[in-house]
């Protein structure tokens, strides 16, 4: 099977950009894809291209041969190339990834792109953009997660009163984040260490969407969402676009030096779906973690560094028990011990992670591989983690029950 | 790089189905395709499913994690299994097949699934119907299309009036129509062959909307919907659900003897977008075929039998001509001598294409990859065609100018 090589990754920053157009935001990343490749994008032999709130704006079909019939009208891009549009809530960045490398390592393309445009935040229609995230969840039969919550809330004796001026996941996070507490002695100090450490993080990232220090004190003491989650705690509402080029290992020969010495490989991606699980059983990120580890043969004490989806604080430390890289039940201790601070022995969420970078949808999973790669290449600047070798990514999005809808763990390596 | 093979196929009957629910033809179609294949889905490692209307009914994300929450649930299917959501207008069906085939080829799953659902008549909302065909075409900045086609029109000395109570594919269908008629001496008896072609081939599938045998007579007597074009040569908005299930080579050698004696191998499948091209230059169904034809070796000569996008019956003209299997121009002529006709040198259509069988958007192109299936299986009873080897599906969805958004072309083989 071909090797898959990331040769380039750009992303916008994320931030509320309501005066800008899905054009311009796309426009932007393809020349920055373009600048930090060193290649012309116009070789590209296919595009996976990511969107989930377009329909919002009007076009709710051919989403990305809409937004690209300029670059490929202006020659940036072939006018011919394959344009596949995917989609899975806040992991459709990742499955565009997925769509890529799956044409290289099926012999069909040498040079294939995936690209993730999102524009979320509606400064005229907020109720719009709750809209949008209360679509993660059945919207066609919603009694079905409505009873669930409900009858698991009252087994475990816990609060769940979600409301209609409220987006209905952090009802869930704050849910599951209560059992945790209460099984493990997860406490929100721990939860406010994984905020602090990510939002010191983002402040040393330009593209982030919050760029504040802040403590685990400042954390605790910012505006109450839900209880136990403070607003720092969790993912702001943001637009943004995000994008990587791939290329097969045999293609990768012929091009110049200087694009081979920054190519990063990668090891692998897994998707997996989330299903109505019991609060104790395993979650679909370890259900695709596992997956992934077995088909790669890679061990989680060989990664040194982790961006993964923070959808709230209380995920962080959830998706770190997932991924193997603590006991079940420890992330919170794990993430307070500084174990992943810039610094600590496996870092995660360099970036800022959601909560302090910003969410926008389909961009985040792909601006995620644009951490690890830029970190791998020892580019990362004044947040650059020392000797990185191996790194993985976890993006997850749509809620089945306690887990997410769909999930993506990938690894990629120098 | 792996073999892919069809081993199940499977479609609902298209129809208007407003009291029926997405969930049911899921249900529906899963299992006539466990049947039909004669194994159990739940060993499928991967599925992608294709929707483009599911945000009217208000599942805007998680598609088909919503969709197949309950036949994992029910255990038909793995609980864990990947879905990828893919989307290009009427393109969709065809983009799901080349997501599952694309695994298998790239050796990283044995037996993947490939699914579109849709509903697009909803009664108490007619202008619904028309917004989503309408959003094949550019709806961020519709003055690029409008002008364009006013430019074209003007151009040649064509009338262009399309109408907001019109789906607007339609006027410009109409508007390529009058340029072929005035540039090449198609004639209307022409169009109204090729859709009394397929109503009569339609007559003998159970499984199509329309069920009525027609004379070229009687399509150019039924109601006007826009010259040059009759009710009878136009796609009816259709409700329904197709898939298929594929394998690898390697793993069809252990499976049952009855399943690998009604297998059929993929020989290739390719996608294109379209451009703002000049009336008179190439199509994107011409260059997603001449794709196919250079990299699977096949000459448009060695298709027996076609099923292809006669979304009007203009589309089946333009669209034989693209694939070459008559002169430039001369697809009118061709398909009145009765060469495309069930008994004729290359039979297209035998399902009674859109025309007849009816057209829900994402269920189309896997409909097409049924009709082909069960043709080279020589299951097709009264509609069989003789010495079928070979066979060709052409797909298309979308507008970009006089092209469709996104294409694809496979060919599949026995």
């Amino acid at each position: 099977m071909p090797d898959v090589y990331v040769i380039g990754t750009a992303t916008t920053a994320f931030k509320r950009w309501p005066e800008t157009t899905h054009r311009v935001l796309t426009q932007w990343v393809l020349d920055a894809l373009e600048r930090d490749a060193g290649l012309p994008l116009a070789r590209t032999e296919g595009i996976w291209f990511g969107n989930c709130a377009l329909h919002v704006f009007g076009q709710a079909t051919s989403r990305g041969q809409v937004l690209l019939s300029q670059p490929m009208a202006s020659g940036q891009l072939d006018a011919s190339t394959s344009i596949v549009n995917v989609e899975a809530g806040c992991a459709t960045g990742s499955l565009a990834f997925h769509g890529a490398a799956q044409a290289i390592a099926a012999g069909h393309a040498n040079l294939t792109l995936a690209i993730g445009v999102e524009k979320v935040f509606l400064p005229q229609a907020l109720e719009k953009t709750r809209e949008l995230f209360d679509g993660a969840m059945d919207q066609l039969t919603p009694e079905v997660p409505t009873h669930f919550y409900e009858h698991a809330a009252k087994a475990h004796d816990l609060d769940y009163a979600p409301r209609p001026d409220r987006i209905a996941l952090l009802d869930v996070c704050a849910l599951q984040a209560k059992w945790h507490m209460n099984t493990f002695g997860t406490t929100v100090e721990q939860l406010a260490a994984s905020a602090a450490k990510n939002h010191t993080h983002g402040a040393l990232n330009p593209n982030a969407q919050y760029q504040k220090a802040m403590s685990v004190a400042e954390v605790l003491a910012d505006k109450a969402v839900l209880a136990p989650l403070t607003r720092a705690m969790c993912a702001p509402i943001s637009d943004g676009a995000a994008a990587a080029l791939l290329c097969s290992g045999e293609a990768l020969k012929t091009l110049p030096a200087p694009v081979r010495d920054r190519a990063v490989k990668l090891v692998g991606v897994e998707l997996a779906s989330g299903r109505y699980r019991a609060l104790g059983e395993p979650s679909v990120t370890q259900v695709c973690a596992q997956k992934l580890y077995r088909r790669t043969h890679v061990e989680p004490s060989a990664i040194d560094l982790v961006e993964l989806h923070d959808a709230t604080s209380f995920s962080e430390i959830a998706n770190l028990e997932a991924l193997g890289f603590c006991a079940w039940g420890q992330g919170g201790a794990y993430v307070a011990s500084g174990a992943a601070s810039l610094g600590g022995e496996r870092p995660v969420n360099l970036s800022g992670g959601l909560v302090s970078k910003g969410h926008p949808l389909a961009a985040s999973g792909l601006a995620m591989v644009h951490e690890l790669t830029t970190q791998l290449r020892g580019e990362a600047g004044p947040r650059q983690a020392k000797n990185v070798k191996t790194a993985l990514w976890q993006n997850a999005g749509g809620l089945t029950g306690f887990d997410e809808a769909a999930c993506a763990v990938g690894i990629l390596t120098r």
